[in-house]
């Protein structure tokens, strides 16, 4: 469990702290970030954790994604995960930006030969917060986690969230693979990590949509902003309107808050130009 | 003097522009970002000049700074020039990070092979603003321009201003090279653009330090942050206090601001932290 320190970069009154180990249900050594705004060196503060994107590491976001401006404010920490194991070897881990490594998808593989480290469902759940909150127990109040996360990162936010009722205080996410049942991204991951005989059964237990279909965990509230701009979204990999569509099924259109900005694309200037309403709406929650 | 637009992308509410246009005096096509705020839709803004620093284009500062979340609040306009030509061809021009492309040190080179190609200091004081102006004559306005920037750029703003008094209505810095002439990065520079034989001499023209000494363009008020936690102010690239102490020389010690941010490094971290303060700088001058 122990956290190897590389580096600590002053960033908005706080420090921007990256951080390896060495993970065992990835099966390799993971990098991470972690900003610990400075309201921490007095008193534990919450954790929101911000799920990157393909082909991303958690270095992108802390540098381009502007949540350190506002978490700084707020006193929220952010912990900013790798996307997959990385430097495993298995053959044809590097051969596409959508599968393999930087593409984890936030799923447990249980297909040959990703299942024993494309694990990043329980490396995100269980093994990194253990890690963190152990590490940080003076600086991170473990009891206040809220998540988010951009593109693959927002399916990962939006799935976690709705298959741990309770773990997290709140959820929020920029252009999230809504469907990947229903995308191409999400089919080509879901084949290769469950593969081509379960995808469709274990995917749905990945699926936000399906997932939301299910839900009860009690009245929502989730915000998440796409771009009318958005190639992806134009594409139909993110299909948010499926989700939307499943909360009126289940009697929470008013718990799902999906902004569509116009003009804005899949980068992240858009993160940056919202970031501070994503903080302040986990910070409603971590602070209730 | 026409200008071609190659990307437009959201960002705070305005537009980040990605252009390019045929250089003369750099002789060369030469890339730039202009975000142009909100309030540009309805009104000419001031603009801010950010010069970036060795190894950097335009586009470094417009997805780190986040000098557009301060300049969409205040209506003011950010342009980000290239910091040297591109693909001239010159022998030698890709061999360090610290001379040739990337680094032209905002002079005009008077050394052979330079002297033809490598004309920041025209280029940025004469021909951009004269195309820009040009090219968004209903969005800017021409009478109203600040100047700032980072590193080799934190140098290039502070010679700019004081060599051309009013022309700029206020000046800032981030870790400027505030005295070339004794700092290695500097003397390599100058020794490159100007000649072993004159360095020293054309060298002073463009030396900030040098520059105050001779400034007779009444109170100033320059903004400059330098992190504690600087590699390259460790090493003596930076040499802030020569700065402070030629500003008391002249009787203008109150005219200088420098804040030692502790802990701050040399990255956009550190610009990413204090960019909303050197647009309240500038905003206090280009609204006066």
């Amino acid at each position: 469990m122990s956290v190897n320190t590389q580096a600590t970069i002053a960033s908005f009154g706080g420090k921007l702290l990256k951080l390896a180990h060495n993970s065992s249900v990835l099966g390799c050594e993971s990098k991470f970030n972690l900003f610990l705004p400075p309201q921490s060196q007095n008193s534990r503060v919450p954790l929101l954790i911000y799920l990157s994107g393909l082909t991303c590491t958690g270095d992108n976001c802390s540098e381009k994604g502007f949540f350190q401006h506002g978490a700084s404010k707020r006193g929220i920490a952010v912990l900013y995960p790798d996307t997959s194991p990385r430097g495993i070897g298995i053959q044809g881990e590097d051969d596409s930006y959508d599968f393999g490594t930087g593409a984890g998808f936030y799923v447990d593989a249980t297909a040959e030969p990703w299942s024993k480290n494309y694990n990043m469902y329980s490396y995100i759940t269980d093994e990194l917060p253990k890690t963190v909150f152990d590490a940080f127990k003076d600086q991170l109040d473990s009891s206040k986690v809220s998540i988010t996360g951009h593109s693959m990162g927002g399916h990962g936010a939006l799935s976690l969230f709705l298959k741990n009722p309770g773990k997290y205080k709140s959820v929020s996410a920029f252009a999230p693979i809504s469907n990947p049942l229903k995308a191409p991204w999400g089919e080509k991951a879901f084949k290769g990590y469950f593969g081509e005989q379960d995808w469709q059964k274990k995917g749905a237990e990945h699926d936000s949509t399906e997932l939301l279909k299910k839900w009860k965990g009690g009245d929502l509230d989730i915000l998440i902003d796409v771009g009318t701009g958005d190639n992806f979204y134009k594409q139909g990999q993110l299909l948010p309107e499926n989700f939307v569509a499943a909360a009126k099924e289940i009697g929470q259109e008013m718990g799902v808050n999906v902004r569509y900005q116009p003009d804005y694309d899949h980068s992240y200037y858009t993160m940056a130009t919202f970031a501070d309403d994503h903080v302040d709406h986990a910070a409603k929650y971590l602070f209730a």
